[in-house]
């Protein structure tokens, strides 16, 4: 994957400096809280997948960072509402935007990268594109709201709910970047319907190890401790796929622990020990490891080209990756 | 106002009707909470004067009602999001959402109708509505930025800016909703920049009389307590006016007060009491009456008929409402 970085990198300086320069508002608070943001490095997973996927078709320049940086907006918005919503204290390192400027801050700016970020989109006048936008924004939040209110199942969502939570909750941006690169790019409609379907993959496959390496991860390379998620009373695939194989006991034991939402390192440490035992990471790897063998799938209709051999390797990339 | 009302009674009865149709989600809590929001009874205000302005030019029917629909979504998503940031406790009579169901879901269900509202109005093929919309998103949470940064400084911005933040905060999403009529009923440019100038002037006024009411209005009939803007820091026209006209020893004392944000009522009662002193009320209802002058003037250029005399009507309705 360091290659394929290496490779676009002059691509991505181009989409950074499209970043901070579209920012367009003369709101000093904006501005700062903005700048703030940007310049804690995210790993731009979105906007290099926009590239590639418009590089697949023979397309890049200008309006291909533009539509990359609008697509960044949009997922910083997104976790700037989600900081606010999660009560989280840090984000890419540095303290979170609602720690330092407040909840309404995190939230009105958030308001504004995606209300900013679909004002220039419909400047490219192309439906298509508003259209996918404003789909996956849809069901972006449809899969946040899922994820709010399963905590009163106890756990006890199946497999494919929350699949289709994690399908909304991060594949759709995924799917979305990946398409638009496509439309942006002329695409015929089954062009744009196949990136879609390869985002929509690789996107899943990114959420269920993102939930996985909560549990094995390194805390400190993670930059968040171990077992967040259970604390804060989440559900994700390893720990749905414990409790769905324990006894009745334990999993009344675990059950109590995830309404508690006060878990100490010892309880966390209990229940990676159990997942051990029961394979749940493996399990979780495993259904990671499907999705991503379905996206390098969709690339094989696709001719040998260096973008469809770097869209492999980002694909490849998710499953490895260990922050 | 009552007359416009009864004589556009059944539109909005199929306005209503589309509001609640076309949530469009399977996720319960949305359904939930969008359900309780909207049968909330709002003003429809910005409904109205959309399904107003499309008739100006000849134009009614379905997709009337359903961009109604649409412009009240994104009305109320940032309602959901103001209750949070200002935490307020009442919105419309009711107990706000993020007290009944937390911030997180007021703050998703915001994100949800406003996506909806945006992906909706994608579907009517129609770059101008995308562009408008768009727009007014920005400029409204550039202005609700604006309200939450003036807190540093002490009250003392200038008429022009607190003109500048109203502008954008309410005058924007009026304009759109009545420039979108005009465009659905494909009026020419001219047509549609009078109808946007026009909610602009109406906007900005019904802000500012709503700004002014929290002095004067009675408790009861406000649905709010008086002076509960004062209360939490903000600084409108009748408090800008009184600390620009008053003494220095004075204006110290009301800035000591603003910062320390436990108004009591007899704090309030002193306020008021100054602000009629110092003719703060009135000097603000003169220049709300300013620009319901100005958008009455916009209205002259075209020919008498019913859809422009409850236009007329519904100018005059904001400075002479009570609540």
């Amino acid at each position: 994957m360091a290659d394929v970085w290496n490779c676009y990198h002059l691509d991505l300086v181009e989409v950074e400096s499209q970043i901070l320069s579209n920012i367009g508002s003369d709101v000093p608070l904006i501005k700062e809280i903005a700048t703030f943001v940007f310049q804690g490095r995210g790993k731009r997973i979105r906007p290099l997948l926009l590239l590639l996927s418009a590089r697949l078709f023979g397309r890049q320049g200008h309006e291909v960072y533009a539509l990359a940086s609008f697509i960044e907006y949009i997922h910083t918005a997104t976790l700037l509402h989600d900081d606010v919503v999660d009560d989280a204290d840090f984000r890419r390192g540095k303290e979170a935007v609602h720690r330092l400027w407040g909840d309404h801050s995190s939230i009105l700016v958030g308001d504004y990268l995606y209300a900013t970020a679909v004002r220039a989109i419909v400047d490219f006048r192309i439906h298509e594109l508003n259209a996918v936008i404003a789909d996956s924004v849809q069901r972006m939040t449809e899969g946040e709201i899922m994820q709010n209110s399963i905590n009163g199942h106890r756990g006890m969502l199946s497999q494919a709910e929350y699949i289709q939570m994690v399908e909304c909750k991060t594949g759709a941006l995924i799917a979305a970047a990946c398409q638009m690169g496509a439309i942006l790019a002329d695409a015929d409609v089954s062009g744009q319907e196949a990136l879609f379907q390869f985002g929509l993959s690789v996107g899943t496959a990114y959420q269920i190890v993102d939930d996985t390496l909560d549990y094995v991860g390194q805390g400190e390379r993670l930059g968040k401790t171990l077992g967040n998620d259970m604390r804060q009373g989440k559900v994700t695939l390893p720990l749905l796929h414990l409790l769905h194989h324990v006894d009745e006991t334990r999993r009344a034991d675990i059950q109590a622990l995830l309404e508690q939402l006060r878990l100490g390192q010892g309880d966390i440490g209990n229940i990676v020990a159990l997942m051990n035992e029961y394979g749940s990471v493996q399990h979780s790897m495993m259904i990671a490891r499907q999705y991503i063998d379905k996206a390098k799938s969709i690339l094989g209709s696709f001719g040998e080209s260096p973008a469809k051999q770097a869209l492999y390797v980002a694909a490849n990339y998710m499953l490895d990756r260990d922050h």
